[in-house]
């Protein structure tokens, strides 16, 4: 951490300053410029405040150096993490793309079965389904709960595929047994209390950036996850808040190079949320694979209008058929595999 | 709710879509245009999500008309709700104009005994502190947990100040019994399991606009304490994201207005929390009140250059003390006392 | 246009309403619900202020269902607009992927004519050079001005490729004989003088979106340039303003599909400016690509480390031809060419 | 300026960048760290870009530590700038608080003079009219033009209050004799070339913050008007494009104590274009003014529903005259007068 002084800070508050960090541990390189005293901290600053440092009056500004997510950081885990769901039937971070599909929420037996074998069939190697749902107003459809989790588990049975559903809340946990990645919501993605829990499952986290949620601290809730001891969390760029509302949130790719660069944590893309409307998301699928995605979130219904959620961003299992067409395309392009 | 349907909608389609309707429940006016075909519903269309229209291919817009949040709706209970805490020491929305101060962060029995003496001295009708922190980094300073709010206790003996602290998970609550006010922070305004459980609390919530949240969807969370059974929410608008980075957050004072109008819930303003900067505070609390807020919510710290937390944010006493002067002056020009 | 009156709107009050449309040529449909009365518009609304209506006591809210830009519009002009230059050697909007490449400004003889060679063996169809330039300081380096246009004539005459060039103010224009494309940026997006003043040229108008213009707002300014006589406008899509600032700015990719069906005009997209870091672009470039760009404009530099703007987001020449070989791949999957 | 270089940049790169900065002319300070080497530039950086430091394969971050503004900069100009209008008729910066009222658009002389009268009656000092609009559709009233500007004439004539008018382009400017402030509005903050032509005119120029711009982009853009010869520039914040749209623009009021530090020249708030609607105006105003803004820029309209432009943002005059009572007595608060 590098603090710049103000100009013409009184020299005994400055070596005042020098002292108490040194006395915390730190050594601190001293440079005195022509209107600025510089110090630079060596030790471990991830668990120092920039804040107050910035309120002391001899500062003028605080700059980090060393990224504060020592855990999710590429700098000291160079190699990839692979992230193997249902003995195998599906990796991300292998050098896929892993595609997972599904209805925004479970509705009931014939609906999530029919479309776990359309997906399937398709290409997809994870079937999602909410059981547990967020919404915006406490009058709408909430999910199913535990027993939309039993129907995913049937379908699970049925088709084979391994399941990805939400968890909002940590006593839900006890009907997730048949779920095999458990999401955390753009909502909960400050949950701290919840992203600690997670550190003591012993099953795969998607952890899908929040709607203001920077990706640096998309990260640093990652960081939360592995501090506690789970080390296979998978990333989810779904889209943030932006002032131009004729998508319903605007998907960063961004977020896909930097991320890779940034992380040894696989990188997926939801654009189904991002877009809000199924005709966009075939576009969005094969931008966010040509971005360097690791996989896909992608929402298919079998009868998208009479959806009890989300119905305008589902995709047919018709469309979803073709995209994943399209998709194998592309994916050869850079000599990878769906 | 009115659909606009998309022009040259097939006739057959349109009666389809309109018998539907009427077979879940509502009246259907229809309004053949020119070019668009106008269906307007009657009956309650709280429930009824807007997206599940948007993705029939017969409708080309969708517009809300009654507001989706019925109990907090000014429309349906003009009369300004009052929450009185600790047997009337404090009341929000009474017509006056309430601060709470404090520090962020409990950090040891002296310091908070002593700066709930100060700031009572100065004005303040409650104090606020956290126990538990939500912090972005799982490495920083996560508060001082159940003791913490024991400190708490014995500056509300001492002191005689109602008090405010934050709840991020309802198993915290065992620890809150001398908590006046529940907060729940702007990261956990969409973590909707938790405002479903403080509908079954007799104690009022202060709820904090998220950082991307729209006003309504402050609203409807509102809504959800509201649907739970606990009549007795605060607002706070408390800044949000922006893409100036010069202060925390961008302090939305419309809000103030906007809420005071569509809302019977008493509105409230964090100045610390939105500048992230204690000298910008005064100037930002005098704008809320002007604005028309019921309250404040004031970072104060005796000593902010060793705040555990928070500390460029928070004022000192002394500068919190002549601010409360400052206030008394402009509530005075709104006929108001604080 | 629909307006929804306010419930219980005094009868007279509407009637006048409906008559003062009536009198402005307006076909008024009206439909009385239970609690709202609704206005349906017929004739050209195009000219109308959705705000007059707000501001009128009666109205509760306005809807505008026809899009006011009639010319821009696909719904009225299904046939892609194609745009040629420089006699067919590089067209927009037929069906291929055109690539404008080139240093941000121009700074010597030697430079773009170097430039120029290389983006064109990797093959560039037309070379992008700035000689003025919008900077946010007064000190920093402006661009060579009429120099820098005389230098982008004798690279084109040297090496063949057309020129796009960007027109600060429209006095600058006597100097733009030999620019093909007349390149008009984010900042200028809503300078509707010099929109106004393009209507009059008989070239191409690259058409940059501004930082915090919406996709309808660009194409107003589009429809601003069609309606004052020029039909060819390219639409460029470049990034927006967010709240993270990893980048630069947030490519906002959905702009692509979403331009693509609701305008007729070629729609291109600019991975450097948006990014702000040439190693970024490769990612962002494949992935415009694959979300449906007509074209994509990049920069180029021979020596980015010594460019006196932008360098950070300047490729090399060699990777830039590296880019090129993996755009030609991803075009083929689409059936196109570069 | 200072540049924190890559752990483990090679020792002869660094003395290569050393030495070309010196040679350019800056003293260089270099720290050598545990991990980073540190340069600090000391010297006139206010032309260097440092975004080519960055593009720079040794650089990691790079912070610049002295204002890029020096003229705005109220670290070089201690003492507020105090422009006066009309031989003293009204002054900004002065200690008080002057208040700009008018329509939006001059539409007739009637129209003009009346309200020119009203709001002197109420104690405003300069009287506002638009008569060259910037309009997002090419299709709505773009103002009257020059004849607007002589209706102006004739109401400064009548009444005697000091005009501000917008202008677009630098051509108009024949028509602004008597225009004694010339407005340029947010969609022109950046219009760079009309910013330089400014610093030859011998009248105040008041300066809107543009929709996305940054504080430190809004003085930039007043550098450019201070740095051509003029310095006489007021600001303006007047709302910034933002996610949540039940207002026009998000009012930043932070703006006010930000800049009243950082420049000496005069802030001034325009709540009308901000909020959108009238009815908001009166809170955002009284807020503005307890911020610490030195005047208020406020739309009124003697027929706000049938305004040609804007009428939902026009406070009535009977509303302006009570709303300049409350600020007379806000202002008293403050030791100022309106």
């Amino acid at each position: 951490m590098i603090l710049v002084l103000k100009p013409r800070a009184p020299q005994d508050g400055v070596d005042g300053l020098v002292k108490n960090l040194e006395n915390r541990g730190f050594t601190v390189h001293r440079s005195d410029g022509a209107c600025h005293t510089i110090l630079g901290l060596v030790g471990d600053t991830s668990a120092l405040n920039e804040e107050t440092f910035r309120a002391n009056p001899l500062v003028d500004t605080v700059m980090r150096v060393s990224s504060p997510y020592k855990l999710a950081s590429r700098a000291f885990h160079p190699d990839k993490t692979r992230v193997s769901v249902g003995q195998g039937k599906a990796v991300f971070g292998g050098g896929g793309v892993t595609v997972i599909a599904g209805p925004c929420s479970v509705e009931s037996p014939g609906q999530i079965t029919l479309i776990a074998g359309e997906v399937k069939r398709s290409g997809a190697r994870l079937l999602r389904g909410g059981a547990f749902k967020p919404r915006t107003s406490p009058y709408a459809f909430q999910g199913l709960g535990p027993a939309g989790l039993e129907l995913l588990s049937a379908a699970k049975k049925a088709v084979g595929l391994p399941l990805v559903s939400e968890l909002m809340n940590i006593q839900q946990l006890e009907h997730f047994g048949d779920v095999d990645v458990i999401q955390i919501g753009a909502r909960n993605m400050q949950n701290f209390d919840l992203l600690k829990e997670l550190g003591g499952i012993r099953k795969p986290v998607l952890l899908k950036r929040g709607l203001a949620s920077t990706v640096k601290e998309l990260l640093m809730s990652a960081e939360y996850v592995l501090a506690a001891g789970n080390s296979e969390v998978i990333l989810c760029e779904r889209g943030v808040r932006g002032f131009d509302q004729y998508t319903r949130n605007i998907l960063d790719l961004s977020a896909v190079p930097w991320l890779q660069r940034e992380t040894h944590l696989p990188v997926i893309v939801d654009p189904s949320h991002a877009s809000g409307a199924s005709w966009m998301v075939p576009a969005l699928a094969k931008a966010a694979l040509a971005a360097g995605a690791d996989g896909l979130m992608i929402e298919v219904h079998n009868d998208p209008e009479k959806a009890l959620c989300d119905g305008e961003q589902s995709m047919t299992c018709g469309a979803f058929d073709s995209l994943m067409g399209d998709l194998a395309r592309y994916a050869q392009v850079e000599g990878k595999t769906l």
